[in-house]
């Protein structure tokens, strides 16, 4: 569908322009892309062969308008059927795994149409990429698959773990990456990630990768989405261009993450936001304009990045490749460097523009309502600086090989730069310094590239990068947004180092009227519903008496309501005045008095507690680890009060000197 | 020094076979392995170029007599002067990141003394492998540097990321293999892993790798340990036996593990565990003895992986690759399938009797006091294992091209079966057998080896080889060890499942006397020195009064017993009848009463409890993730019992029918 904006195969409209002139007979290697069944709008509409400067506007206008089919048909179907849709979906499914609901985020619907949207917002040509999406995909098959076991259907914990080994082989299918897949819903998505579940998220992104293989997309028996070999290993000294591509990578990510949100928050919170169809036309018909005279931004981002990526051999006919030949042209794979040919030259330019248009345009992009994820387009964005950067290098090493730093390594005739590990270090970078991954980023850049030996330079770039980012902005792209939409997310990575105690967190103040509370066997019906009535706490805890505040359990604000309204239908001798009992044994009724109501049943007979003096930093930890709601507080036995998520949240957020008020709490 | 076993190079005694020809200018391709320069022991005494019988035999007693030397100088070192220097140290460091302190098991001397005698073992020819211990020594690194820096030597969590991070170092520098070391780290050895010490550790790997190769150890500027290279994909037929090499693998490692226990417990219950040395020298002596007449047993076990691993090229003049040439043979590196040669079909037979001889002797070797390693012998074990059916099945491929299972993709002449890949394969599965990692040793496999394309026949095979050997018998080699050895670990990968509740684990039971506590204010030094001396707990909660039980804290009885001690001598007006305080105010003293002794500063305010009708399953679960020692059981808020680590890792022995007094607890 992507070359569908250019043009159409004679031999049935589902090919595209490379598998068009696979099958044809005419095509020689050098110009295996130049066929006669491949024709474009211009060569159809005027059934001539030669396009002139008519046929080039008619060209661009089709594109532009095949682009905004696509997208409008995406945003269409986002905003009718499933407006949880839109967007990557990982910062939710970060939500998600941390314990909060969002009912339907992984229904059927949601599935189903970010399907389809996802196939029309990539081909529009909108600066996003299907690898994030395709989480979220996973995900919801996880979820639905679910509901057909009771075990998973009825244990949320269970239900997560298997989301957790979704998000694994969703990564394994989007990028041919298993182990980087496993890696990234340890390190990116999942909030806890115990042993056993890092074992089956294994075997299902085994089962993912393995399937993908059998069907064989690529058609090289190659699991990996962009195969690269280099032929020459690189120097320690290339190490300080790779730092380099590092630091351009960690101030691109900032920048982005800040400008992202900056626009986000403005599309929240003015007139913008209630216009998204119009925001989607106009950044596509801006895409689209702007893409399609340079050859660079008119192909899709994943084949750029794969010739970015690419080592030019010797029959390599791109523009990329055009090099002046080299006097004494060696025979075999191992070409040595040699000076820039007129076409690199072009193609450098059209590269600068290429990275300035990604480079704003994806910020505008991301975050819209079509289906969109981040990884390509930060790649893109990496790649193309880190092949400029290469270039660059190879140029400076060819021209001036006497200087000092290339003596030893760079004599003339020698093949010592490789431009495209330049790009792939770059690519590296740019999307370490917007997600923030570390060791997932890695594993992934070399299973998606085969190129093992280059772990050392990609790990520098990464390393820097996240310095770098993080110095300037402590989250990545996914805790940015959550943090825009407020989800209550513990950070499970930061540490919490203030010297506060549980008394200081906990509800109520000192000032406050004590802890509104149940008596296990001495409040009547009516004094329930009084408090039900007064207070909107979702749980109430149960002591002994209301003198000793000896904690008995917790029982839940529903519970309640549900098991009080069917006793007064349904139970007999059910009244205002009858005693409520939460013991395990009643006393004998005196006679005449209305019989009594038995909710035991009810009680959380385990509550969490803390002491009134446990420093916050432990109480932080315990919410994290194990994920609890809620916490009460004792001192010295007595129920004093309680801490909720919500205040963990609010607290940790004053402590950072940020509102607290941003954190919501559905 | 393992060549030192077989001669001398007369350009200087410290350099090996390969590097002494090397330098050697008489030296051929073909003939690479013999120069001048390289004098067996037998030429080196006789004088003579050529060796007889009487030769053969002199290098045969020589070669033993080098091996014995080694082996004795290592154990005498270990016995000598750091006992703690022998085995691998993974099961004890396992132990110790779960909370566990073993006094001087990661000191200085251990450092040194078993760097040394690693070494020593390794020459001696016995069956064991560098890889684990140097994660042992990369530990004892790491804790010796934490005591440089405050913050880590007050911290014990924190030294505990910084252990883990060694861990992955050590790894890292063992295989060349930095997100193999980490994924290690964070599968086997470390008990929790915060997302923060995944980062640290990525850091610690990278460093530890750009560290290795800077050094280039192999001399060829890669990383890692047995580069191959193979020219031809697997298809997806050849998952059958990769499959049976996972059974292999699986039953080897179940097999290993069950006779490696048993020969272990021999030793620490009967009278073989008095003469360690012995024990060693008959070893080392029996494997020398056995080594030396079969070429791949006399070599390094190391350099037999490689050559197994090693894909056949032409100008390969090892024996096997020794095929028949073909008839149309192609120039090139892609050989297709041929008959075998008469040197193949002697290696075969020397294969089978090094897979004997390494598959029985490893079960003696590891575990001996000397430093042992398990990695390398499993991997060579599977590595022959994986070679000889890879050699069977391309000849059976190639004498029977026409069978139905080999039409298609094994035509005559086509380079179908790589037997190198069926090693690698094979070696994965013993190693996963054994050790029963899944994750990080794919990823070590693959940094290994470079062999980014075979992920899935690992991961088959690992998958495959852990479902066999899980069935056999529950626990890796580590864990197995850790048992047999009693060290309080509790287990985080498997799950606790029973009904049972925290009540039926707590002391005291239910027939027993009252659980020991202190008052905070009505207790003299004279109380409390009675129940210390009545008494061998670690520790005593404090409660507000003996009617009421309600939970002050906890105090240790280390702190209890040196304060009071030191309040004697240096306190004025401390006598046996003083009232120990520990609350916060302290009444006033009526006149010519004795002097009070606050010990508030002794209490931990923030003891964890648990109500007496919690699930042990989520006890457990809470003593797993928060690392807890002990904890408390309430009910009502009054103070019922407590429970240890020691009662939770009894109650699930218990539970799964062990015998409950085999937990140990120093």
């Amino acid at each position: 569908m992507t070359d569908l904006k250019e043009g159409v195969c004679l031999n049935g409209f589902w090919y595209n322009h490379e598998h068009c002139c696979w099958n044809s007979p005419q095509t020689t290697f050098q110009d295996r892309d130049k066929c006669p069944e491949w024709r474009t709008w211009a060569q159809l509409l005027t059934s001539r062969e030669e396009e002139g400067a008519l046929g080039y506007i008619l060209n661009y206008f089709l594109y532009v308008l095949w682009a905004l089919l696509f997208s409008f048909l995406a945003v269409l179907l986002v905003r009718g059927f499933a407006p949880y849709a839109c967007g990557s979906g990982i910062p939710e499914i970060k939500t998600i795994l941390s314990g909060f609901i969002i009912r339907g985020y992984l229904g059927k619907w949601t599935l189903l149409i970010k399907t389809v949207t996802l196939v029309l917002a990539v081909s529009s040509g909108l600066s996003l990429g299907k690898e994030g999406p395709l989480v979220h995909v996973a995900c919801c098959c996880g979820n639905i698959l679910c509901h057909l076991f009771t075990k998973y259907r009825k244990n949320e914990a269970k239900r997560r773990e298997v989301l957790s080994a979704a998000a694994a082989a969703g990564v394994s299918v989007a990028f041919g990456a298993p182990i980087g897949g496993v890696l990234f819903s340890l390190e990116e998505v999942s909030y806890y990630f115990p042993l056993k579940t890092l074992w089956r998220s294994f075997f299902a992104a085994l089962v993912a990768a393995f399937t993908l293989r059998s069907i064989n997309p690529f058609g090289n028996s190659r699991l990996v989405l962009f195969y690269v070999e280099f032929h020459s290993p690189w120097h320690l000294l290339e190490l300080v261009p790779f730092i380099l591509l590092g630091i351009f990578g960690g101030l691109w990510g900032a920048f982005f993450i800040r400008s992202n949100i900056a626009w986000c928050r403005r599309r929240k919170t003015t007139k913008l936001g209630r216009y998204p169809m119009l925001e989607v036309l106009v950044v596509t018909a801006l895409t689209a304009l702007l893409a399609f005279p340079n050859k660079y931004t008119r192909m899709s981002t994943s084949e750029l990045i794969s010739e970015l990526f690419n080592d030019c051999s010797l029959l390599d006919s791109s523009q990329l490749c055009d090099y002046r030949s080299a006097p004494n042209s060696t025979q075999g794979d191992d070409l040595p460097d040699r000076a820039a040919g007129p076409g690199l030259h072009v193609a450098t330019w059209q590269l600068m523009l290429a990275l300035l248009l990604k480079f704003f345009i994806t910020i505008f992009t991301f975050g819209m309502k079509v289906p969109s994820g981040l990884f390509i387009p930060s790649m893109a964005v990496g790649a193309i600086a880190g092949r400029l950067l290469g270039v660059g290098m190879e140029q400076l090493a060819y021209h001036h090989h006497d200087w000092l730093i290339f003596k030893g390594w760079c004599s003339p005739g020698a093949d010592c730069i490789t431009p495209g590990l330049y790009a792939m270090v770059g690519a590296a970078a740019c999307l370490g310094g917007v997600t923030r991954m570390t060791v997932s980023l890695v594993v992934i850049m070399f299973e998606l590239t085969g190129g093992l030996e280059y772990i050392v330079p990609l790990m520098a770039a990464a390393m820097t990068s996240k310095w770098v980012a993080d110095a300037i902005g402590r989250e990545g792209i996914y805790d940015a947004h959550i943090r825009l939409n407020g989800y209550p997310f513990l950070e499970a990575k930061e540490e919490f180092t203030h010297k506060t105690l549980a008394m200081d967190v906990m509800r109520p103040r000192r000032s406050d009227p004590a802890l509104t509370v149940l008596t296990q066997d001495s409040m009547t019906v009516e004094d329930v519903e009084a408090i039900i009535n007064e207070t909107t706490y979702s749980g109430y805890p149960v002591v002994v008496s209301r003198e000793s505040q000896r904690l008995v359990g917790f029982v839940l604000r529903r519970d309640l309501v549900i098991s009080i309204e069917s006793a007064r239908k349904k139970q007999e001798g059910i009244v205002s005045s009858s005693v409520i009992y939460f013991t395990d044994h009643c006393p004998p009724l005196p006679p005449c008095s209305p019989s009594m109501l038995k909710l035991r049943n009810l009680l959380d007979l385990s509550p969490f507690t803390v002491t009134d003096q446990t420093p916050m930093e432990i109480v932080v930890d315990i919410f994290r680890k194990l994920g609890l709601r809620q916490c009460l507080v004792t001192h010295n036995g007595k129920l004093l009060g309680i801490i909720t998520k919500k205040d963990v949240l609010k607290h940790i957020a004053q402590m950072a000197n940020q509102d607290p008020d941003s954190i919501l709490f559905n």
